[in-house]
């Protein structure tokens, strides 16, 4: 027990489920359950504070799909356990996802009922998957979502992640990183995103740095020698005094200076930014930038947008990564065809659309203006937004879209949105997203048919 | 670029960090600045809905300050960055977390301003560590914090992690899994918590394999045939038509029938639960328990428990694993002593106590009355809460407990605070935590010196 420490990787990640996945796996198998079977993937609502969700999580979702096994140690756990027999182990050796999914690409903007994805496969192999694709795709998704709020509140000017330290575990850290990104962030501060995907990397100094030495003007000296074109981090004392050193050492390193900004990471931050800009015109350093940061969200930053703020540049943490108001969405996936016949369920208050379906996005000009919800084989005018990512297991080229290309899709997709869904406010009306008649219908049917 | 799948392991996890730690490093190592530190990491405060927190993460804490290594791999992506000379690139082969680490264990019952850990060691050291550290230990005491009270609310009912699929990913999946067995819950749906750490795993069937079978009934049948002592989830199509159906099963299994219990999972659980009992009553199955899940969180399970609901254990998901109404803390890691001398900031509404420090608790009949804050060198009465778990980079036994002693210590330890902070409203007063006089004296003194 207890082997430390406790890293996930491909070894282990088919464990990395709820047990009743598991349960239901040797259940189907027993009772040789394994029609084609599919599973929609999708939000019942938006957040009181969201207008539109922006779907990520997809890559790693296939990733998972893929690289799936039960392996020799796996296997020796479950062997410990009464629920399971040596024959169904045994059958489960040789488990490898081999169906299909279709999604929609990473960066769509999409809205409540309309399906991520949909998986299509033998009804064990889709119904196994659930709970680590709902872990990948639900917090990409509420991520990338907060994110693309903070991106348009700070209209324009670059929003950085500054979140690794308090988001939730190592794999939100980096996978944060990325969601981040695709809606619009600038860099992170995160170096391992860096490293696997290219997202770009920035930072500069902590307070701890200056505390270290032994006044701030040493520190700054000192940081600036090794980093000529750094952001020299200015609260840690007084923060207007902090700015007159920055103003000291431009005149002390004449030609030299070439310190990029200041950060401003506590107190009134708007006030403290005009006060801060003055002083650096007064002293001639009209080129250098100001960043802020603590505490910042999508609400503070837009309120510091309003009110002119000379801010060029907004370092963003706990409240993104957290996704502070909404750290979490009525995400599920669930069975919407079994053996060729549409499955739903009617539990209270949590409605489910049966069968295969395709979200159909009408667009005028270049705008969005309207969504159709339908089943897969209907025909209707607009845009499908969801294409097929992986067959037989294997992922398909649009399931391998290029982080840069994702990045572009979305701010076009964001922008192409009603402008009403792009403040910060509720949109009113929200955006129109209709249920087609022949699914209606198909509902219907369904739900006679059960019980 | 984007090599997949995105696994983060101890041979890349030294760059899950942020940039300025690694630009901040190499001043340091320039500077020649690697006297011995203290950093401190803390809690500012509770959030509106906390009346304590349970520190929590400490283990992984420690893992990653053994393994923490710059690999080939590492140093090559550093190389190809501006900022960094190869002859710290040099350095950084060979660099090892050589420190202390004094702790409160996992488990502990912890206030604003009291040292969660400190590290002392030398100040590249102990800088470096910050970003993973606090990923670590604020999620797992976000985490741990937030399942007390859930554990509270149930009044001694079973508490059951559902959470996996709406946590923040991979690594909060297994560690939040941790932390909430440890913070009381009985056991996880999470099967990788069960192997790496022995959660007890626990699990039923979905919805959708309801939904697969032809009809209710036969789902019921088969799935009691292959785990006659399950628990049945009744809610698919009409939650009292389920209950009727599962008491048929019992009258045409008869003295083989052993289904432990039924699971709601929508609708007005507290209704739902009375009628079904009922109904369980009325058919001599007084023995069957009845479970609840589905949107749960302590406000919805105490007033359940208050209404009398005759529930028997609570599966609580969402609500939990992200921890919805508190998703962060304004925890820090704060420089407070280098080269022998205490440091502080002064940066406006973030206070800082400089100087290494201790908690004392004191005690009274098993009952803990106050805490107060105080240098370490200081003596006080009460049981200090910060103990040493690491001496020149090995962890020491006390960094090693084992779980369920981890788990058996937290339960006693929440026991013994005052009942009001037990209460799910916020305890008024608070938990008297004081400063010590010679701690404010030493704050007074060091912030005259900084400049």
């Amino acid at each position: 027990m207890n082997p430390r420490p406790a890293w996930i990787t491909a070894d282990n990640v088919a464990l990395l489920t709820d047990l009743y996945e598991l349960t239901m796996l040797q259940a189907y198998w027993r009772e040789g359950m394994d029609r084609e079977a599919t599973f929609s993937l999708y939000s019942r609502s938006l957040s009181s504070t969201r207008n539109f969700l922006l779907a990520c999580g997809l890559s790693d979702a296939l990733d998972c799909l893929e690289t799936m096994r039960f392996t020799p140690r796996a296997l020796d756990y479950l062997a410990c356990r009464d629920e399971f027999s040596g024959e169904f182990l045994d059958w489960l050796k040789d488990f490898r996802f081999s169906g299909t999914v279709r999604a929609v690409p990473e960066g769509t903007p999409v809205f409540p009922d309309e399906p991520l994805l949909e998986v299509t496969g033998p009804l064990p192999e889709a119904q196994v998957v659930e709970t680590v694709l709902m872990n990948q795709v639900h917090f990409q998704t509420v991520a990338a979502s907060k994110a693309a709020r903070v991106v348009l509140a700070a209209d324009g000017r670059a929003v950085v992640d500054f979140g690794l330290r308090r988001i939730h575990g190592t794999d939100a850290g980096l996978k944060g990183a990325r969601a981040f990104y695709i809606a619009g962030a600038a860099a992170t501060s995160n170096v391992l995103a860096g490293e696997v995907y290219g997202v770009p990397i920035t930072g500069t100094m902590a307070h701890a740095y200056i505390q270290a030495h032994d006044d701030e003007m040493a520190a700054f000296r000192e940081f600036t020698e090794l980093y000529p074109d750094t952001i020299l981090l200015v609260d840690t004392y007084d923060t207007l005094e902090g700015v007159r050193k920055v103003i000291s050492l431009a005149r002390e390193k004449g030609e030299a200076f070439r310190v990029r900004g200041i950060r401003l990471d506590s107190g009134d931050l708007a006030d403290l930014a005009r006060k801060s800009r003055d002083l650096l015109d007064e002293a001639g350093l009209t080129d250098m930038q100001i960043f802020a940061s603590g505490g910042l969200d999508e609400d503070k930053i837009a309120e510091m947008v309003r009110a002119g703020a000379p801010v060029d540049g907004f370092g963003v943490g706990t409240r993104m990564s957290v996704s502070r108001d909404t750290p979490a969405l009525d995400m599920a996936y669930k069975l919407t065809a079994y053996g060729g016949r549409g499955r739903l369920k009617l539990s209270t208050g949590k409605p489910l659309l049966p069968g295969p379906k395709q979200v159909f996005r009408r667009e005028e000009g270049g705008m969005a203006t309207g969504d159709l919800v339908a089943l897969e084989e209907e025909d209707h005018p607009g845009r499908p937004l969801l294409v097929p990512v992986m067959e037989g297991g294997e992922r398909l080229p649009e399931g391998s879209r290029n982080l840069e290309e994702v990045r572009t899709y979305a701010r076009e997709q964001i922008r192409s949105l009603p402008p009403r869904l792009l403040a910060m406010e509720k949109a009113d009306p929200p955006y129109p997203v209709k249920i087609s008649d022949t699914l209606k219908e198909y509902h219907e049917e369904v739900a006679e048919g059960v019980e």
